[in-house]
């Protein structure tokens, strides 16, 4: 790094400081995709760059040369139906974590401002080369591209400095080394000289999921390794390219800093090898973060006892509808949010929650039955042009979306049935509309279970007050990502507010233009907040960064009177 | 509170919030005896006024009106012998939570300013009150007056304004609301307005112990307060009236201002009832602060998963004497360590370890047998007046404590025998003086396990590098809450801090004067680390706040044009 790299980071570190006290607009890396390649942007990879660089993983083993290694691991198959053939190396876990723990010694030693510029510089990386990690995001999550490459690329880049923002915060919010100077009346003071150091946990695991590998992965990766942990990334196996990219690139920057590149470590594993498992509980691992379902994560919470354990999970994201002034763009809005990703958002929204007797929009009185068609509509025309649908659904991740979304006819009346689109440029990909299925709100079974995918309830409830009373209820004891109203009503919006409060939720009112409820900024936004169940902590906070590291404290006497200069 | 005691409470509180940033000398409550109750301390006890309201208390049910109570708990007698005969309310653990969870909304909405204020009045009106509960400190756990005074007193408050200062700058650290704007090219900006409001997690049970029930349980019971929570304070069997009287006082302020008393709650228990258990597992219980036992400290980890569990356990706290050129000091400064408090203290020092080769002192050789003489010339010394002693001994807290004491010889050479002291004004106090047994490194099933109370053991190895090396493994495998080194070479010190460092335990080096291992200082020293199995986290610092709230949002559009004033 050039001293001119170093002191573009510190700014940048600076600013993001001050984004996170702020929490206004702000970002680090353009989300715009054309900010990259051009003239302005020299170094950064050009939307052909990245698929070449794309192109040459495909078919071979992916270059990746850790200690440990052991065997090949095949690796995924993408979503929109190519065989991509890359394989990773597979490592001897004893081996991996011995060569993690034998790395932090160093890395501790190397303090707080060193390992956040480092991390800073992986970024920088990354961020060149956003356009290959979108094709890599794009061919295991099944995001479209352009979505791939914002929230696998920038996005998630900015992610992470906010992680690393809030760990240099909490790491240096106190004097490293401090004269501590005690009157004792008319005796001398005592005096002594304390140094509080910055000791990480140890080994960090974070266990990524198939849908967001980067954005749910970077800020445990990078919180972690800034604050001086070694970091085992052990990637789902049908999104393992785009942390090996990460890994690969962060592995770079710590050799060429001169630390052992064993700091980060990919951890990808064969077929029914249950890795996570084996290394989430091994005495080593002392912070884990989870992306995924309920099932494992609250496995992790319930056993991992040895490590501090950061979790999202399964939710079952409430949007109350009372009534709105502006028709037309909560439809759209609303159809927006169904549609995007094919609703295989941790944040998408699940349960509609409309009074029986229908709301008020625009003025005038729409039933249950209108909306559910003009949404339907709504939908309908967003999705009506199979190139453009497929630029916002994507494909299919897995066989289990498509097999929920089979099932949901079962549930109650389809309001907005699925149907299949085919992909201009990926024949065989898997490409669904989402549906939704009207439900009451005595049908609890059916609504209060998370059903991960394009599958969305518009449940019918009493008045909004039970709608309000369900937000409540139904969040608290089931979790949510995300909550929404739309209202134009002030107590409403007021109630909603301080029953999104008591569970716990982050609550997006009246959104009708395009700011979508399933879209988090970072620097702004908190994503999940840790008071309900489906995440046990926000991702990023303070809570999130703080227990990542512990402060050692030496103490010694200082001579009762100042040494004399020699 | 009048406008002034406000104005004086922000102030605290700003001054307190530098002192957690600098970590050098401060105090808000002074911890000489004498200031107060005279002319410069209007309102607060004097001995005499603390020594009346404490045995008002004696003989009586304790003046606490909680909702809920169901019964009378027999209360504590003294470890100096004397009967305290009194009595304090049960509570029906249903309506007790129920209480406790229905005055939380009002709590979270009156903000992170108001509940520190009346965090800092409620401090005030305990700081008032030091010598009653020195009285009662003294009378449950056993610590000599002064000490009760100090360590259960003003020491304690600071801890708790500690609490209070990291809880306040952790809610306080991201603006409450804020605009965010993104620009959108040539189209209008998209324009939002942000609210972030700190959340509690719940009802928070604070676990006190029987040896410092102030000290060890105000900083949890504050930061959870501070944070938006209720508390329930569930006091050791042992010692329940400092806890009694702090959760009194407590409710009146809460009262005062206008909001529920039963914010605080007693949870005091009847024999074998293991009410901790019990509330431990209550889902409305998000947050537990544990001072005792590894046994059930581990219990609480292990099981109560709903909850974010701070324990402080059990450890080996080791000291590497190498050499030193204040041999006087050296032993003097370990003597009265070994004997503050008849060594029932988390921090008093355990293995004292020591080359069998001897070690240079003054410059001259002394061998581990002069060594141990000379220790015991040193205790015996110190503790030679029974008087004396006893003002630095208090009294043996539990009979656990006698029984480890009266099995010590067994475990090898004593050095240092233990002899009963009879205390001038408690005839039934039973006071012990400290024992020191020397034992071989290779008996490793001897020392390293903890043997709480006067029981330390003069553990000989084959060298400094291999007592090093002791420290590192013991506080890895074994935990300890101090740690200590006497050397007169730098590569002796700077590798006992490198072995402190990766074994996570606070060092203090080379102590021969008025500063004792065992003692840390609010607002400098962190107590115990988090990073090794004595404890699993601080008190207080950061991580120890930070999960105790999260921070719920809710965002609205802003209009794309400033709305003109009407």
């Amino acid at each position: 790094m050039t001293t001119a790299t170093q002191s573009h980071h510190r700014e940048t570190l600076q600013r993001a400081l001050t984004a996170i006290r702020e929490r206004s607009y702000w970002s680090a890396y353009p989300e715009n995709l054309k900010a990259y390649g051009g003239e302005d942007a020299p170094g950064s990879q050009s939307p052909a760059d990245g698929k070449a660089a794309f192109d040459d993983y495909l078919g071979k083993p992916f270059p990746l040369r850790q200690s440990g290694t052991d065997g090949e691991v095949a690796g995924e198959r993408s979503p929109y139906g190519i065989a991509l053939g890359v394989t990773y190396p597979h490592a001897d876990v004893d081996t991996m974590l011995a060569a993690a723990t034998a790395a932090i010694p160093t890395w501790r030693s190397a303090g707080p401002d060193v390992r956040a510029e480092l991390g800073l510089e992986i970024l920088h990386r990354i961020n060149a080369r956003s356009h290959e990690m979108a094709q890599a995001v794009m061919h295991t999550s099944g995001q479209a591209y352009a979505m791939a490459f914002q929230a696998g690329g920038p996005h998630a880049q900015d992610r992470a400095l906010e992680a690393i923002a809030y760990s240099y915060a909490e790491m240096t919010r106190h004097a490293p080394q401090a004269t501590w100077e005690k009157p004792q009346g008319k005796r001398p003071p005592q005096r002594m000289t304390k140094t509080f150091t910055v000791v990480p946990r140890g080994v960090a695991l974070v266990i990524g999921c198939n849908t967001f590998p980067t954005w749910n992965s970077y800020p445990g990766l990078f919180a972690s390794l800034v604050t001086g942990n070694a970091v085992v990334v052990k990637p789902h196996p049908g999104a393992v390219l785009p942390l090996a990219i990460t890994v690969a690139i962060a592995r770079d920057v710590l050799a060429d800093a001169g630390f052992s590149p064993d700091l980060v470590q990919l951890a990808a594993e064969q077929p029914g090898e249950g890795l996570a498992k084996v290394l989430a509980l091994r005495p080593e691992v002392k912070v884990i973060d989870y992306t995924g379902s309920t099932g494992f994560g609250t496995w992790l919470e319930q056993n991992a006892h040895q490590a501090s354990v950061f979790t999202e999970k399964a939710g079952v994201n409430p949007v109350v509808i009372d009534s709105t002034d502006d028709y037309r763009g909560m439809l759209a809005n609303l159809a927006f949010s169904l549609s995007l990703y094919t609703g295989q958002m941790c944040t998408t929204p699940q349960n509609l929650l409309v009074p029986r007797d229908g709301i008020t929009a625009d003025g005038a009185h729409k039933s249950v039955d209108e909306l559910a068609a003009d949404l339907a509509a709504a939908v309908d025309g967003l999705l009506g042009d199979d190139a453009r649908a497929t630029a916002l659904l994507g494909a299919v991740v897995n066989p289990g979306v498509l097999e929920r979304l089979e099932k949901a006819p079962s549930y109650g009346d389809v309001v907005l049935a699925s149907r299949a689109v085919t992909h201009p440029d990926f024949p065989d990909a898997v490409v669904r509309t989402p549906t939704v299925v009207k439900v009451d709100a005595a049908n609890r079974d059916t609504y209060l279970q998370e059903c991960f995918g394009p599958v969305s309830f518009l449940v019918t409830t009493g008045s909004t007050a039970e709608s309000i009373d369900l937000l409540r209820e139904s969040v608290r004891d089931h979790g949510a990502i995300t909550a929404a109203v739309y209202s134009t009503d002030d107590k409403v919006l007021d109630a909603t507010e301080e029953a999104a409060l008591d569970a716990g939720v982050a609550l997006s009112e009246n959104l009708t233009e395009t700011v979508y409820v399933n879209q988090s900024a970072a620097f702004s936004d908190f994503h999940a907040t840790g008071a309900n169940p489906a995440a046990n902590s926000a991702l990023t906070d303070a809570a999130y960064v703080a227990s990542r590291f512990r402060i050692v404290q030496s103490r010694r006497h200082l001579p009762a009177d100042p040494p004399v200069t020699p």
